[in-house]
């Protein structure tokens, strides 16, 4: 599924590390809420509050999750969760297009 | 409006500029499409292959189109046209936040 149907979606997007990260909220009929978004090639610190899921859906990065040792890496097709009130280090290699997904 | 509702959104960003310019895909029930983006600090040229309407939904830029001499400048509430098959010069100042509309 390249796009989601029957959506809103805020006009205005977020941009975090200087743009490094730039998203824009999609809203779902349900209530619930995703965000769409694009990181350029850094390594970055992400804090979450909620739990979420990050699907990759191109592009290519290696995460660090809160208190891990262990890199993994994921490309698109991949996704993982980080818990709430954590976070978690990423640093993308290859432009980064994803979905997040909360709760 | 700070939202557009019953609307596809295409999950994969077009990035251009190395990141300087990343740009989101909207599809409307009637079949038009805009593009919701953000225009990091920057000056880059622009080429047009339809005519756009640059709506500016939060910061603030100066524009020169092909063939005029003269600035204008835009910022949060201004829209400016560009006819097709041209270009613009944009120099943005604060990181601009637009809708382009096509057609």
């Amino acid at each position: 599924m390249s796009q989601f149907d029957n959506v809103s979606v805020v006009k205005k997007a977020h941009v975090y590390f200087d743009g490094k990260c730039v998203s824009h909220t999609v809203l779902f009929p349900d209530g619930s809420r995703k965000t769409l978004g694009v990181i350029l090639p850094a390594s970055l610190n992400f804090n979450t509050g909620a739990p979420e899921v990050m699907e990759i859906t191109a592009g290519r990065c290696r995460v660090q999750l809160a208190g891990q040792s262990e890199w993994q890496n994921y490309q698109a097709g991949d996704s993982f969760g980080v818990p709430g009130d954590s976070s978690f280090q990423i640093e993308v290699s290859d432009t980064l297009h994803y979905v997040c997904h909360f709760g």
